[in-house]
């Protein structure tokens, strides 16, 4: 078979804001020159993301900003866990590269190759035997006064949420025009499929399977009990609204805007793009499901 | 403006095993005749269901069987609670016909209009201002030994449950031939959008938006904490095995079959067929969702 | 029957940080007024606390400070809502005075006598024909380097939670001595049965007879889907470590230490003190369940 | 050290009904042969409960009825899981007899001991180096038209469910006689804190540790949003009625009475005695909590 995927950039650990240390900066680098090494020996290019340079000191290959990766590689490749992953597939999704993520640690949801195992799982995906997986995004912005005072791009969830000391927030929720409703609660989640695996499984949402075209509303701590977690089909835009409540902030896949004013409208829209994640061929979401939630050895 | 629905049916309280009475025979017969005459005042032809006939005694009108109404009649009147007209739409889907229901009692889901106010709400649906709403059917069945041994169709759910006085049950659980896990619980509970509001959210599930183009798997009382519900985007075939456990039985909107045997095989798939809810201008699902669920009132 | 409370102070709202208003000043003073006139009617000799006095402008009744309210009155009547009376109930609680709570708003969990009909209730009441319901208090204190730092008395609840625009927090929980969990959540609370129906219920925790002699942990939003809720009897200290997470606080009745630091130790313990609540003859605590939560009206 | 316990009775796995096997007979008599022979060679005079010789075939031990262990032994040594644990628990909790768990399978929340390592676990706790661990113990009955019908004795929990083709039941709970509730549910668990890790945390209770004087009411999947797990403090006597629903069962630790009809009182006290389990020195119940519940590994 054919190679499928001649240019390839190469993606280190992302070090998204608090996130703790994972594999040492050494290791990183030897990992990530490891896989250079057998991806040249496969026939690719390839190259290395500047922060990826930055951080590890890898060198011996082109060091490329993201915007020109996207503009001029075939396939990227993550090595790290799965906020790495989602940080790396959001910078992406407008140039439609696809990604395969390697994980260092423990198994991810999205990054499903072990480190230890990488070559004999890679040689067949990079020649085109591979399940293609793709995950929606959400572009949320702060709306003020008509004015935008904020705006991401967000993989997992779109969070609003009271402040540490503060009691609950009064949020009004509205869909395409049409009010939700006023809910009163520590906060509000609005997540992709690919989020449901993440804060809003620990606030008690369900989880969606990734071709579902929408999204689930969870409330954080609801003060009515009623207020249980909704799905929505593909809306064209939700808007929460902060009616009450002190030092509410908004966060896309944890990037903040703090300081929320009431009468603050986040507005949240399916992204036009979508993020492409690559895994081994015979891939199923549902094994991934399985090992993560340890659906098999019970809890006790 | 013109008259929409020429032919219009009436359907009386339907029965469903198990369930209590509502309204006096005499107080059904009383309201079917009223909305009878100001059918006919608006220029409708009316008939009336056989079996509404025999319980309420109504006179004066053609009694037809609800094929017979399938095939010649423009709209459905259903006079009842949710249970009565969830009923009705599982007979009408094959053919098409429309349905508006009017609650006796309290304001269900899709009974919306209440029967004290009914003529100024039905005056303009019947000459075509309306929203329409269309909800997805589940066909189901359970397959033993390869030959289907119980066939139903079901709007609201597809439950799997374990004997009163049995211990769990584990199912099997698989879609489109992957398998999803192992369940060990009191049984699962596969609801539709519209039965989201129903048992599926007593076992601890989401809502799901009627537009929602899948389905939501509630396990019941798991084992396994990390068991939650899972929203799925229309799948082709959900297979649910029967792996251990007494006297489990399978439940397709409460039309049962008891004594389950192990490795019996409960299959669902989405109708081809859907069932089509009329409300009045300006209805919101949500709306309704707030009263239902007292989303306004709080819990305290 | 003889006058059982001769000295009663009048209590008017509370207002707690970051609480919304509720009467208007005048009607709260006129409220107080009518109330003081008809317990000096009773035979009650009056006295108003001194901030009540400083904010409704009441006249004519001898203005204390809590202390000598504690020293010196029988019976404490507190015109508000719940926050009011857990409010002053946490200050009175170290002199034995009991409360009676009569709400100006809907009805609370502890002020249950409606203003409408207060006279009729309160006659009885005054004369020793009560029932008389103790509340558990906790002492509560945050220690960093071996210093207590923070110090406060709490009837609802003690939480430590992260800061609004953080991830997790990593909470260290030990009971007497032994390690309970290490747990990564949006934050912890730990409730008395006072607490049970207020924040720890919309976080997932069950209902706290009043009569148990112990409190509940409940984490909120915990990325461990077993971690449960966790009903203690009655322990000596229980003791929460911040071992990670950024800008954590710690709040005890929403009494706030903002800034909490890895290692800072916020231990819990039972105050050697209770509070005294009366209610009318015949009441139940499960009366006032079943209304605060709408329990006979159902959700749909 | 001098020997506790002289007269030790052993205990084989006992069959709840439905429940599936574990150990084979020929590795379940092997097992209690080694025991046998390492408590006589520590000094103890070894007897066989009858039931355990005739389903293993041990022989060479006197065989005794578990009324004579009770009257004659100092304590019981149970080789098996949490079920036999219980199962024995209840029938010698009036001889106050204590009992030791080894576990075959895996860990217990009772049965705490490895079979590989207990020589080095039991030699110190046959001497008295142990920790004790009370259970509570319910003590159930079903009484119709003023009879006792069904009666018996509970370690995890007193469960009331419908039937399996019927829809919910109501049951009318009362306290010491004051009505908690009307509720609409598939069913109403009453769990011990030694339940609250069973079944009652399955249906969403809390866990309550073991030296909760109370139990907790659980229900199962109930209609209204409101209706939580509450925890009541040793009341005197639960009286659950069923009010309405078909096909309704009483399962008492899984002893079964089916058929309910309406009117039907279950009422539930505590029994006076109480079951006495020991376990190695430095035992803690966090610690088993901790393990059965997995929440050193998270779930992702």
């Amino acid at each position: 078979m054919t190679l499928k995927f001649r240019s390839v950039a190469l993606f280190g650990k992302y070090h998204a804001p608090g996130s703790a240390g994972g594999a040492s900066t050494e290791a990183s680098r030897q990992a990530l020159e490891g896989i250079a090494t057998y991806l040249k020996a496969q026939g690719c290019e390839v190259v290395v993301e500047r922060e990826t340079v930055a951080n590890t000191g890898i060198a011996g290959y082109r060091a490329l900003d993201v915007d020109t990766i996207g503009a001029e590689c075939d396939l990227g490749l993550v090595v790290g866990g799965d906020g790495t992953m989602l940080g790396i597939g959001r910078l992406l999704a407008a140039y439609g590269v696809p990604l395969i993520g390697i994980n260092q640690g423990r198994l991810g949801f999205v990054t499903d190759i072990p480190i230890d195992t990488y070559q004999a799982t890679l040689t067949p995906m990079l020649r085109g035997a591979y399940e293609e997986d793709h995950r929606s995004l959400m572009h949320a912005r702060v709306m003020r006064d008509g004015q935008c005072v904020f705006d991401a791009r967000a993989m997992n969830d779109v969070v609003v949420n009271r402040g540490a000391t503060s009691g609950m927030v009064e949020l009004r929720v509205e869909v395409d025009g049409q009010l939700i409703a006023n809910q009163r609660a520590d906060g509000l989640i609005i997540a992709t499929p690919t989020g449901s695996t993440a804060y809003a499984l620990s606030a008690g949402g369900p989880l969606l399977h990734p071709s579902i075209p929408g999204w689930v509303l969870v409330p954080i701590a609801p003060h009515t009990l009623s207020n249980r977690p909704i799905v929505l089909a593909d809306p064209g835009e939700i808007v929460i609204e902060l009616v009450a409540g002190r030092d509410a902030s908004a966060n896309f896949d944890m990037q903040s805007l703090a300081s929320l004013q009431h009468g603050d409208r986040i507005s949240v829209r399916r992204s036009q793009h979508h993020v492409r994640f690559l895994h081994p061929k015979g891939w199923s979401y549902f094994d991934t499901l399985r090992k993560k939630l340890r659906w098999n050895e019970g809890n006790s």
